[in-house]
């Protein structure tokens, strides 16, 4: 991905340490997170210095490579418990555990596995603009861009390739309450020069109805095996918007975010994470102390809304997944 | 309503003065903002220091009491310039306009106004609660409550008389992005002592398709005959939201709320409100100036998705406006 002009990832690994960009500072402040210990990699998971499924899979991997020997099983352990929500990490972490124990080199096998990563995204980029019109405008919730994805993006992948290949696109970008990911994806489309604009989540069918939504493209942080699927907060009403509205609703993700084991959503566990996650934006409190809230951060959208799946393997409809994905 | 045990209306004229409780410093400071002057009352429903359509009606009938007797023509037009969605407001300004014209005494007409907008909302309690199942856990968006209608509320009312009669209910409310009115519903309803948690917008669906809402209660800004409505932006997600998961959704509002010349709701005037309301919270800014923002402050829903408006006349279905209510 561009930043000011300059090619980054996300998270990459040098002279023995995990270096992310501190998604925790963006959009206002561009700094780079150093993780020297499996400890440093677990909180900044935790701590969403880090986040979007497929960039957690990547810490985790380079998590492992920061363990000493002795410490391998408890360094799996502590990973594994970071956050439960996002399938890339359990697919990590076994990809991890299979390639040591065949003797593999952790840093290669967590080089690899990274580079896998990026490849996916590239493909779902090039399948996923062949669904963009020429003058699309595009919806999509949270950021499943580069920052989540260690480069290109799910979601964005396909705007991006789009927008390489000369055609115009306009991006309708959910602020995406209440940690406002929106930022993340607003800071990466204006690096990238694509035209858009943060709307408040509320606006989102607004803008729907209005017939100015031609697509929506979100990502996903785990996809059943019937076509069910676990992303940010918010994307079910946006999915159930879509199809009131008759838009398509596309989810971009690599296979890694695919649970083999899992037939339903219904079975997905939802992280609920801290209260203060809603009381304050930037230390700023706006709510006081004696307000309740609730902070769900992911719900799970039916697979009859998903008009399709974009995948390094193709484009598939949530009825095709075990046939031609697995 | 109470505040602190006291009883209060949002607003009230004393000593030549009209007084508001300041929505804007709410719910962390509770303080008066005095106006003294058409112009202060012009600033303050702009402003929104007052706010909620019956409420915005009910400053503007007393903002005419405040104009010196030769500048009443430049105040009618001040006044009905401050916000253009709510029908309230041009329908206050119209009843002001009729007494004055027949000779009734300013605040005399202005005081009658409010007393019909406060009566009207404790018959709104008093129908809409019988709605209400013990042990109901129903989702409101925005704040419909006493601030917004001078006491009692619109979607509050029912709410309040279900409390005071003793049924057992529960509260989601939408924090209600932009400007987190959320806060004011739940101000209002710990005022009240009703059980409740203020959630980001993006969860409601999520907690409507679990099956944890009984049902909606919303306000509204303008009735179309048709029973199309305007209201606080986000309120048609929750619509399609409640339809899809066959939860019923109620709009409770006065008749002063429904706009006779409005056939349909596509030709509501739709305020788009500013940047800095989305950009920054409590002074905080959350998006740097680069991102660009847009700020409906409302979205039409149309009468498809109501299941009955309650109003002072009853409960009535959006097809039997016409023939019921005028």
């Amino acid at each position: 991905m561009k930043v000011n002009g300059k090619e980054y990832r996300s998270l990459w690994f040098e002279d023995g340490k995990l270096l992310m960009i501190d998604q925790r500072k963006l959009p206002f402040e561009f700094s780079i997170f150093e993780a020297r210990s499996v400890d440093d990699v677990a909180f900044a998971i935790k701590d969403m210095v880090v986040r979007g499924a497929p960039a957690i899979g990547c810490a985790a991997a380079y998590g492992i490579v920061l363990a000493e020997k002795n410490e391998i099983e408890v360094a799996f352990t502590k990973l594994a418990n970071t956050r439960p929500t996002a399938h890339d990490l359990f697919h990590a972490l076994e990809y991890m555990r299979r390639k040591i124990e065949e003797g593999e080199d952790p840093l290669d096998a967590a080089e690899k596995y990274v580079e896998q990563i990026i490849d996916k995204c590239r493909k779902i980029g090039e399948y996923g603009e062949t669904l963009i019109q020429d003058g699309a405008r595009i919806l999509t919730h949270c950021n499943a861009g580069a920052l989540a994805t260690v480069d290109y993006g799910t979601a964005l992948s396909p705007m991006r390739v789009a927008k390489r290949r000369g055609k115009k696109i306009f991006v309708y970008v959910d602020e995406t309450r209440p940690r406002l990911q929106g930022s993340l994806t607003s800071w990466e489309l204006k690096n990238e020069e694509i035209e858009h604009v943060v709307i408040p989540d509320n606006a989102a069918g607004y803008f729907m109805e209005r017939g100015e939504v031609d697509m929506i493209l979100v990502g996903a942080d785990r996809i059943a095996m019937n076509g069910d699927f676990a992303n940010k907060i918010g994307t079910y009403e946006k999915a159930v918007l879509a199809k009131e509205n008759d838009i398509p609703f596309y989810v971009a993700a690599p296979l890694s975010t695919f649970d083999r084991n899992l037939g339903r959503g219904e079975d997905i566990v939802i992280e609920e994470r801290g209260e203060d996650e809603i009381r304050r934006i930037r230390d700023t409190e706006i709510f006081p102390e004696w307000v309740k809230v609730k902070n769900p951060a992911f719900d799970v959208t039916p697979a009859r809304y998903v008009t399709a799946f974009i995948t390094e393997k193709g484009i598939i409809k949530p009825d095709e997944i075990t046939e031609k994905l697995f």
